[in-house]
């Protein structure tokens, strides 16, 4: 299968949903930077950009390099030519801002960070995504917050709620990178071991193309990451959907499908592990028997 | 508390060590890099040296920001001018390597991928400890493989070894960034995750932080990481031991000690975690309620 | 404390019920005397009671001296004067079976064996308990199936029925006495355990204590358990109700309340544990990491 | 296969073991008591022998309907006519019981309390068993604290020393019916469950039968259980080792080898538990995903 496809890197995020095509987010960058050293936890202000920009470039480069089509800005606030994101608890307020970008006469891509629970007042997921698409926006989803499949859950319902209103949109969804079935409605801020020991929860990539596989059934068509994606986890989207979309990303010039690149080593029980049905259904030891496998929530 | 220190870094290895210094390792190269994209899991080679090399230089970055004293080159071939370091899982192979790099008139560090029931000629720690330093090496220690508990106790029977012997050498050791403690003789790789479903094994920063104030109580002075490493666990050493340095690493003017970056959190329940006790008393769950907590070597 | 008090034993089911008593139950008949050897799992047949009398009577014994007020015939169908107690998962049939009852003017309590999703018609709790008591049941609850939790998520839903529709009635809750969290709609017997491997799941007496207050605190006056309830654990029942009731059940001469037993240990960290803080917050381990925390029902 | 067998009733422990005869020991007194109702824990006293002697005798009729050979009194003092049993954690002690009852001509079987790493003083396992069998005891091994596979490791190691010694004996266990994989030097007591917290770790009858296995390929040939052994652990141990002894246990009647009473039941996914693969590979769930999978000892 051919790498890349640079030549789609020209049109815009509308025309590409609209032609069906399906358009790969990005991932994790203020945990990611965290961990390599140029976020501060906490704050997670986004200095790094200035201070050390080789170092935000550096990890750009490799979400494209994995498959990313879209680069959303590190700042949280700054525009791009092609579309405005943005990320919203309350329904309300994010109508405000779709209204404002649409007299910019943008496309416009609104995403809540909310889980099957609805927003902070209540309003329903259906509701929300009701709400951001009469208001203008062209793209409804959520991100960050909760884990893919709580989010997929909550993408069912926005889907549900806007057919039952007889609208329609692009959905996209962008779930944490982190397992996280027992996160309350505030989600995983909310757990007792953010920020600084999620680690045992890091989705695999195998989690990660059952995720893709799921959010393409479920008709969404923007598909990414957020906290805890990193590159492979990007990576492992584009190359479930390669046989959709027709192309693999480039950075799979360094990955086996499945396990493949394991089948020349020595050991044969390693060899033994080169097949998809072996990593479909391992269930990944935490190697901490004195811990639980799930956390109540702070609040 | 002054940051990095750089002056320091004129001083060769050995007389930094024979001053009563503590050396802090790298981490982990070929495992980090293939999540961002760039080595191909199971040949595990480093082409990525050529192919990418703002990629690999970033993650040297990242390391020295972190606090590390020696970068050991990526290539496991090449050699520095400083110290020449090998990775062996035979005392006899080991010993060769270390009488031919004598020759060279250069300080050798060597260490060993062993756990506690020695090489696989039943070689125990302490009998290859007291062989490598009788061949020459000034440094000896263990490094990969095993997680940092299991590479303490080796260590441990190391020292005893020379002790017992009446020798006398510099303790290394770079254990993984993961929590092993069901790999057998053979180490990580016979475990069923090996390598793409470690990710609920791997250390958070306060499980390194106690690892290297036990490596350092043990009497070792030249402590890392190996795989699994990535640069936050390696500040966490530089943290951890930065009493004893008098210096924090650059990359601490990202992270506040034991959390304490959470302390202007608008939720109460998070700024409750920016303390010493929360973190280290923390029983992390893995999400992960349909996984067992420890899995049985295939071989 | 007063133990037992038997002149209670000859007051009605209804007159102790309406009189504002707590009515404790009794336990597992079946699958405690299958690990006695006297019932065979698959058939669950109830020969026991004329081929092993002793056996029946001594278990019944038990109940008595862990404080159940009511004895259920182990026959699961004949009648006993005092009153009717029956089985069912349709609500339609659970209401023939009341109004046929009622007919031989008998006070009726009438359990079912749902979850919080009610019956296989789709027949919520709430909507089942106005059934039963519309069809002339003085009490209605659930029994069988379930574990604690959600057996008292199932009951919370019923009584808000009855209040929804203006009727009264005694509530009774008769749970499994296993930790059930992962069970579907079809309840334990879905569960890949079922029946033999059961045993991590086996609740603490502590774990009892609670869901008695838990039951109690929601206006559930009869209370007792189903399969997996041990005498003991009807104790626990009996004990974590004794202030309310105002006397202990005569086993409690063999336990000392919340471990208070152990306060004469040789061994000070045991004698550490006879306080009820210990027992009340201990998260106990399985012994067994090999194996997960939750599992898939087969349907 | 025949039930029972009770012509061999009659025979002499020696005279059975000494013609290769597999003797089946009883299960737990105290433990079972305690939650029957009759045995207070913490003083573990017997005097429920007096006090309720039909609690205690249908305890024991259990136990023979399971398949024991031979009943331990219940006092752990008194005598019987066929041997003497005792319970020791320092081998001296230990010696010096056998020596008093070797001169009342009676055949000695003394079994410690001792794990792998040997008793109190630190004789080892093999050291003791030489020491026991030199002052004339004719069985040795072990019984309580420890889990079924940590006294198999402990009889081993007495099966060697007795090997290396030159010396012969009969082979007795009694372990635990608790995992107990996390239990330290000083046994199952040091664990933060004991004594009221140990429902998670019973093993199940399958768990039984693989130790009861293993116990006979390892040569020994009275094998039985102690804390937390039920009768249908009992039962296990018969009905494992009946291709070897010729017959079932009594209470085989109502039991289908490895599950295959389910064959009849009327769901489909139950049914297909009805087979020896199903139960020997599963992994049961402990219900518990708040708690870990091991604990740390106190002592």
């Amino acid at each position: 299968m051919a790498l890349a496809g640079s030549p789609r890197a020209k049109k815009g995020i509308l025309e590409r949903l609209d032609s069906g095509e399906v358009v790969i987010g990005d991932g994790s960058f203020l945990i990611t930077l965290e961990k390599r050293g140029y976020v501060k936890a906490g704050l997670w202000t986004s200095e790094a950009v200035v201070e050390h920009p080789n170092a935000v470039r550096q990890l750009h480069m490799e979400f494209l390099r994995a498959g990313s089509n879209v680069m959303q800005t590190f700042t949280f606030s700054a525009s791009e030519d092609k579309m405005e994101s943005q990320y919203f608890e309350h329904a309300e307020e994010a109508v405000w801002a779709v209204e404002v970008l649409k007299e910019a006469r943008k496309p416009v891509a609104a995403t809540m960070c909310i889980g099957p629970e609805g927003d902070m007042h209540g309003v329903t997921p259906g509701e929300c995504a009701v709400k951001l698409v009469k208001a203008g926006a062209s793209i409804v989803g959520v991100n960050c917050r909760f884990g893919p499949w709580t989010s997929l859950k909550t993408m069912r319902l926005m889907k549900e709620g806007l057919w039952a209103a007889g609208l329609k949109a692009h959905l996209m969804v962008q779930p944490l990178g982190f397992h996280m079935p027992d996160c309350g409605k505030g989600g995983f801020v909310d757990l007792p071991e953010y920020p600084f020991a999620l680690e045992p929860r890091v989705a695999t990539r195998w989690d990660i193309q059952k995720y893709a596989r799921e959010a393409y059934n479920l008709g969404i068509r923007y598909i990414g990451g957020c906290c805890g994606f990193e590159p492979y986890h990007i990576r492992a989207i584009a190359e479930e959907l390669a046989p959709e979309r027709g192309f693999l990303p480039l950075s799979s010039d360094k990955h086996g499908s499945w396990g493949s690149g394991l089948n020349t080593h020595t050991k044969p029980w390693i060899r033994a592990r080169a097949r998809r049905e072996y990593w479909e259904n391992l269930l990944p030891a935490s190697g901490r028997p004195f811990c639980p496998s799930l956390s109540k929530p702070d609040a």
